[in-house]
């Protein structure tokens, strides 16, 4: 794995600008551009209240093909009327052409405040410079152009090897604020040289499911979630969705997107630390979900664990409210540290007999840690990402648009 | 109506004594006791994690009669293993020996901070003098005993007149955080001298869904969430269930519930403004519940408003992801005043032509007001009441504890 700034994905080239589209003098359009035509798979929010660039790159997307992905920060571009849809047409019918692609190989993004009209012009006067601007290394741009009130940009990237061939797989999120994407997040981007001639979607899909689509910032759902996965096939690598090659593409795909998910959770509005909710021993999965979703977006477990407060019992008390139905006698929770150490706070729903105060709030003092809800009542698990909750997040929010 | 703190409910009367339960000289334990055994009815939290108190009083309220409700703040009693139910069992038991009451006729509510063991023997210690105490001008301290991080205690009466006799309704109830009851709130007791002759449980539930159970200040489900109706029949005034004289006790219940749900909302923990979220134009009562209590939890919602920040692209973000399948085109929203000056912020799911931003901040930066979101897709309607999200609120529960 690499985590280094110099990026390369052979058959994409990558373009960032400064258009002012909110502010001035910061990157905040950016253009995803391949070499031929690619497949490509798509996963969308699923909030009825919908951003127009979601829509029209969902239908574009659908069609299996992709050229370029134009992004741009700053503006939603969302509960504006009709223009809205105009706006992502203009945009993307500009940048058709200007490069001679067809248009319905170009997908959009708009990212930031809601029901503000998008200043349009500005982007598509940004496309000449924006063009001439895409490179090869040009990523690490890239990922800055696209985030808003995330502190750092997200980018991630690993190499596979397929006997003397490789492939490359690289990733870049934007995150912070309004997360609790359901289908998707925010924007992520996963672009690859390998050949994918198998099911594209339902791998997206598979590693969305339990990276993705479980992380929570602060159990608000935006109207702009969009992951998309590109593929170039320059490798020469066939990914047929079956066999060896398909089961270690997949498993770096789960890889990348489990990194960036925690990325994004570490960097939530106004977080401290980034924290793990394992709801285990449940009847099934969606069970599991909802207790460890529950815990998650408990205002009362966010704000004692960014204060390192073990104060469990609201821990018990958001589980015992997610809507399940269960026996609080045979709950038992405990607290693993980044390194793996583990210790025992609840069990058979009271005080575990070796609970230790000054352990649990060495664990809780770390930046990563993991509390595990074992509900005793069967064999299905899940794990939600989340962040802690702080008088800074309600800063940032208080005064975002003000 | 009156707030005035000398409250009098003819049989009955009020103790208050500082036991010393976590905190030394506050009044921490209170006491209501009638001279005779009284109709009764009550709701309870659904959590399912819930505390020994609650399991016993819900047994015991089933047999339609109390006489005394025995409270303590400071500690819930809850997640503690089977010495919670056996610590219930001595407290009201040692109640009963002192009064010579039936121990079946006396309920108890615990509140304050989860998984730690109760110390029984401080409130047993504090009975004789908490009996001693008990007179039927008590209910103001009463009101003092029963409350945590609620910066003032909650009171509320109203005395009905049937002919030539006189019924008092009084109310006292405690908030502050944790709070999102699902058929209950925290703690509160209405206590009247009504003879009900009628449903008592019917009639405090069609008074709690629309007040209690439409409140929300953090989304969080408390393990004690308890509502009692106390009737002691000392009016003489028949409540059958049925006709005027129902139908008019049955307004001021509701009214009085109302009351004391806006009191809780502005009292909530770090709120500095109340406002109620109004769905309306849904196709059922349920589905506009979904909608306004979404909104209402939103944290980007609660800490815009915080801040008077009419951001309502964010209220927009929050309607779509409630989980009903809406047209986001025919979605309005509206603000009023409390003194009902009410501007149109979104037609058809986009800025209305009307809007105002200097109106709308000025609606917002009062302490009262009310968000209208019409769906276009029905009659039904829901009011959610709920406050305002600041640092104070993760201040006071990054500290709770500690």
């Amino acid at each position: 794995m690499s985590k280094k700034k110099n990026i390369v994905v052979p058959g994409f080239k990558f373009g960032a600008v400064k258009a002012g589209v909110k502010y001035k003098g910061r990157l905040d359009v950016g253009l995803i551009l391949s070499d031929k035509p690619c497949q490509v798979a798509g996963v969308f929010t699923k909030n009825q209240v919908v951003a127009p660039s979601v829509v029209i790159s969902k239908k574009r997307v659908n069609n299996g093909i992709a050229q370029a992905v134009l992004v741009n920060s700053g503006n939603a571009n969302t509960c504006v009327g009709k223009r809205g849809l105009d706006d992502v047409k203009e945009c993307t019918k500009s940048l058709a052409q200007i490069t001679g692609l067809s248009v319905t190989n170009i997908l959009m993004n708009s990212t930031g405040v809601i029901g503000e009209p998008l200043p349009a012009n500005k982007i598509i006067l940004s496309l000449p410079f924006l063009i001439q601007n895409a490179r090869p290394g040009g990523l690490a741009d890239f990922s800055k152009a696209i985030i808003t009130t995330d502190t750092r940009p997200k980018l991630f990237s690993r190499t596979l090897e397929f006997g003397k061939k490789k492939v490359t797989i690289a990733a870049t999120a934007k995150g912070a604020g309004m997360i609790m994407p359901n289908m998707a997040t925010m924007l992520v981007y996963i672009l690859t040289d390998a050949d994918i001639t198998g099911p594209i979607k339902s791998m997206l899909t598979a590693a969305v499911d339990d990276t993705f689509n479980a992380l929570t910032i602060d159990g608000d759902t935006s109207t702009s979630d969009t992951v998309l996965l590109i593929a170039s096939g320059a490798s020469g690598v066939k990914i047929s969705g079956k066999g060896a090659n398909s089961n270690k593409f997949q498993a770096a795909l789960n890889d990348i997107c489990r990194e960036l998910t925690e990325m994004i959770a570490t960097d939530g509005e106004g977080a401290t630390k980034m924290f793990k909710i394992v709801a285990e021993g449940a009847k099934t999965k969606a069970e599991a979900d909802k207790i460890a979703r529950r815990v998650a977006n408990s205002p009362l477990v966010k704000t004692a664990f960014h204060a390192g407060d073990p104060n469990w019992g609201r821990i018990m008390m958001a589980v015992g409210s997610a809507g399940v139905n269960l026996d609080q006698n045979k709950i038992d929770v405990s607290f693993e540290s980044k390194k793996g150490k583990e210790i025992s706070v609840v069990k058979n729903g009271a005080i575990s007999a070796t609970y230790s105060e000054n352990q649990a709030e060495k664990i809780l003092s770390g930046t990563d840690f993991t509390v595990r809800i074992n509900l005793g009542r069967g064999k299905a698990a899940r794990t939600i990402y989340t962040c802690d909750f702080s008088a800074e997040y309600v800063k940032i929010n208080a005064e975002y648009r003000t």
